[in-house]
């Protein structure tokens, strides 16, 4: 096995180059076979096998830089740079991560996660580079998707006017997780199939030169400010930025690769090197679909078929249903999502109503404002976004949605912790960054019945509005409560005395569990669904405060602007005496694992906040 | 005169065309009286006289949507939309708004106020007009300042897929507040000197056309996938893109600008049409320091110098002073801003430090990665950008910075009411969404002296730190409480009993006033500097609430999220039964005016509180 000799960063130079296309059979084969047992991202690495020995056979790990955008395609860096062993654990609780962590190996040059930051930190690293009069060599690695979100644009505004060098790795695959969308992904397809085009350019060069009257127009165009340039090469796009453009180049193909890294090199200016790859390249059932595996479960490796398949509907499912559902009734209702149909569950409408799904390419922040003036001219927008990837977007939900109180609906999914992901994904912060901005109402649903009524009464609010709800499986129990949905009114699930929990959106059905464990020890413990973080239901807390002595809130959120530190706010104010116990996340980023086992970690499972009740009444007496 | 004439929308098409180079003037002298007695945007406005009169001479308003980005500009609009007699109490508390507002006129299409929205509003807009089949047209009018930041490209990605009509208005003055920085900017720059460039490619292809030999070349090169029509016109950048480029196009000439709308309107595409205005523009103090007059206080007309000027220095003056100070010590220390480098006061350090400074365009996401850049490679560097727009950074506070505790210092500037701007720009959101962010340290000088070592101790830290201080004039009382600063430690200000005041950052001053009040109702007052916001000095409110009856906390932030909060849970978690009051700002967004007014309606002003406490007393008895 050559994958034997590959233990710690730099080995892969010491093979020979005839080994290179075994040791790219072999990290493929290793990456299907691991990826088949743990799930993980599995596509995206597949297309980057080559780019990524050539990139280690060029550069000097760790000196030199290399960031990953996105990250989520740096299986084959960690197998290079020593860490294959790690991929028993990948994505596991305590094991390693599936994104670049500086903490894990010095060869991550930096921590990734989000979309289209990668030119962004290489310009930072690149200016202090210059300024220690350092020679290391500062490569971005971003995919053709992550090059539509804004922030890329204005490091690569930024970077038009450096007189230093800095490469950029533009890699091209047309897709970024779902088809890409707008302007540029066509622009670069035109540049894809340029080939044939750079050869015609050339005949026309050729025609040109030579002849006497020729001669004259080649001097004539070149004066004309350089815009010949144009018609000689295709990227002028990257160029009239002020960005070397160099391609497209294979990506499959090591030596090509290798070859413009080198030219790369040698301009002190920014230089974008086009490459083009296939996603999932090397396992057939990942080229077919390679949506489908760009995040995948544990699955069968002859047919990709993932190994257990839950039966239950997860909670994105019943917000596809119900878009679908409600989208026949109400031809006003559009859908709007940031380069994720197939992830917030958006396929189904945009079949259904091709013209009224926009997706927008990962661009949050156009997503909100466009909502936003949809809105204004009299339709009802579902903006359906990742709580973590809405952060994005924080000032345009405030500035242009609520400052005019436009009717806009937040979907937003993923909403609390979400697993195997890590710290850049956890969607637990929206309660608190929502939280902050006026006229926002903020709701959760408790089961999947809930999820479709607080939907239909987002549609009629005509105020703006989030909802909220998690990764994976929808909770099925409590069915039978399903009171109307109003405005900051929670709702009673059980009524006793001594103790009252008040859960949001995911934690009621932990809070049932917690019930069940004081109940068991002889307590009396209500139980109310809160259904709305802002504005709370003020009413059954003070009812609430009356009848028990102590008062729990259950969210999963930080606590800082959570919903629970408006309840005690709330309390306060009242000088309601009752004692307050806050069940949340604690100030603190949360890493990668199984959602159960980070809950414990964190004690917000069952056994542990009824261990926190009892000790909290234990103090209290 | 012609402006008596002008007293609802529409009423210009009612002049004569020989009367429109007067009624420019008199817009002119108009926006030069009022602005001069009291204060506004001037520079910007003067500059799009012309351009708003060939608007309103080309458009249906309000059928058509016009959308002005940022939005300053719009004061001629206001004019020609029947608002002129609102100028008497421009950007007064209850008069008119120096930004549009839709619940101001029905012409105003979208509130504006931060950079970059208005394409992505104007997609939506434009959007819904398809869908409802209608013919209304849709203009967005943005600075070439605004294109720099990430969201006009996300939206520009966006527009250059339509398949039908948008108008996009490059105003292109060559600055945003500052000079322009970038690729973008630069190649504008090409642009607008492309006239005899148009010129000289006319020759080439009239040499081309006409031999036989310059025919089949001819031939070949438009076969060539278009690339001819960047050897024939400007703009290739944005035709890169899908959208159709006219001009440039002179942006004082109304007959030239209406022909280039005209022309516009007949594209099913989107269109860019890049139009050349001067900022200042008719007003020579303007055209000389157009920086200074871009907001400006009230000013002498004949010289341009501002009536009255404070003596005292503003916080931002501070900070000016003290970054040139820290500079010369600490070769590792840079400073990055968004295009505000006047604003924040980085000009000395700019003057000083040429190579430290950088400034990346108004691009809030770029310098905050570009920063996490720089400090992964040992550098420290200084982010100074608004509180208002650090909001667009969120994410990258929180994702780039924070995850990986790198070691920025956050600058936040304006942190509470701005007064005049209004609503899109008051700073009283950053201590909640900065607040939610763990690895965060976040404080607020009570006085210069403090900002001053709070700068010193936020460089030493070497963890991501903000400190948030105000518009204005710097606190120069409590001069000799100047204690070391030390992470998460409040400074006793005060020590009596009964009542203790534990106020942040500006509230400070404020506080004094509170307990002189109340020390004239004979009660016993004392007052805690709390310096931060996060983490709280636990040990400070436990001593505080043994010997006190009522705590409050004092901040200039939305409650939800803020500092009163996190001491509130603080003094639950610990069981601490002394009486609690929050002072802070409704959840509300803040409208214009004068900062003392805002903060009598608001009930945070001294006299407010020291009622607010009795009544908190009396209810407790």
């Amino acid at each position: 096995m050559l994958l034997d000799e590959i233990n710690r960063v730099g080995d892969i130079k010491k093979l020979p180059p005839d080994q290179y296309a075994g040791l790219a059979q072999e990290i493929r084969d290793f990456l299907i076979r691991s990826v088949s047992l743990t799930g993980g991202h599995l596509a995206s690495n597949l297309g980057v096998v080559e780019l990524t020995m050539a990139l280690h056979l060029e550069l000097d790990l760790p000196k030199d830089k290399l960031i990953w955008d996105v990250g989520h395609q740096c299986y084959t860096h960690k197998i290079l740079t020593g860490r294959k062993d790690g991929f028993d654990h990948l994505r596991q609780f305590g094991g390693m991560s599936g994104f670049p962590k500086r903490n894990e190996s010095d060869c991550d040059a930096f921590d990734t996660g989000h979309s289209s930051t990668s030119i962004s930190a290489a310009m930072g690293m690149v200016t202090a580079r210059d300024m220690n009069l350092g020679d290391e060599t500062v490569v971005a690695v971003i995919g053709d998707g992550s090059l539509t979100g804004g922030m890329a644009f204005e490091a690569l505004n930024n970077a038009g006017k450096l007189d230093s060098n800095l490469i950029i790795i533009l890699n091209d695959n047309n897709m970024s997780i779902s088809e890409n969308v707008g302007g540029i992904p066509k622009y670069l397809n035109t540049l894809r199939t340029s080939m044939p085009y750079l050869d015609l350019k050339k005949g026309v060069y050729d025609k040109l030169v030579g002849s006497k009257k020729g001669d004259a127009i080649v001097t004539t165009i070149r004066r004309a400010k350089n815009s010949f340039k144009s018609l000689m090469m295709p990227g002028m796009l990257f160029e009239e930025m002020g960005i070397v453009y160099l391609g497209p180049v294979d990506g499959h193909n090591i030596d090509a690769i290798r070859r413009a890294l080198r030219e790369a090199k040698h301009f002190d200016r920014a230089v974008l090197i086009h490459v083009i790859t296939e996603k999932g390249k090397g396992y057939s059932p990942a080229e077919r679909h390679p949506a489908r595996f760009h995040g995948t479960a544990p699955f069968e490796i002859e047919t990709g078929i993932p190994a257990a398949n839950s039966a239950k509907a997860a909670w994105t499912d019943i917000f596809s249903t119900v878009m679908f559902k409600l989208g026949e009734r109400d031809p006003k209702m559009v859908a709007v999502t940031a380069a994720m149909s197939e992830g917030t569950g958006l396929r189904r409408f945009r079949i259904k109503f091709p013209d009224r799904l926009f997706d927008v390419g990962i661009a949050e922040q156009h997503a909100v404002t466009f909502a936003a003036g949809l809105a204004a001219s009299g339709f009802k927008p579902v903006v359906a976004i990742y709580s973590s990837f809405l952060q994005r977007a924080y000032d345009q939900i405030l500035h242009d949605v609520c400052i005019q109180k436009l009717p806009v609906v937040f979907a937003v999914d993923r909403a609390g912790l979400v697993g195997a992901d890590g710290e850049t994904h956890q969607g637990i912060f929206d309660l608190s960054y929502l939280g902050s901005i006026p006229n926002l109402t903020i709701c959760a649903p408790k089961n999947k019945w809930e999820l479709s009524d607080m939907l239909k009464f987002a549609l009629k609010l005509s105020e703006p509005i989030a909802i909220r709800y998690p990764r994976g499986e929808a909770y099925d129990g409590l069915e039978d409560f399903r009171s109307p949905i109003e405005k900051g009114r929670a709702e009673w699930i059980y009524r006793e005395d001594e103790i009252v929990l008040v859960a949001l959106g995911n934690m009621v059905s932990i809070a049932e569990k917690v019930r069940e464990i004081l109940k068991a020890e002889g307590r009396h413990v209500s139980l109310i669904n809160a259904r709305f973080a802002k504005p709370i239901d003020e009413e059954i807390i003070l009812e609430a405060c009356r009848y028990h002595s102590l008062l729990v809130t259950m969210e999963e959120n930080v606590e800082s602007g959570g919903f629970g530190e408006r309840v005690l706010s709330y309390m306060n104010r009242e000088g309601l005496g009752t004692d307050y116990l806050n069940i949340s996340i604690p100030d603190t980023f949360v890493t990668h694992g199984n959602v159960e086992l980070l809950r414990k970690e964190l004690h917000i499972d069952a056994a542990s906040v009824a261990e926190r009740i009892d000790r909290k009444i234990q103090v209290a007496l």
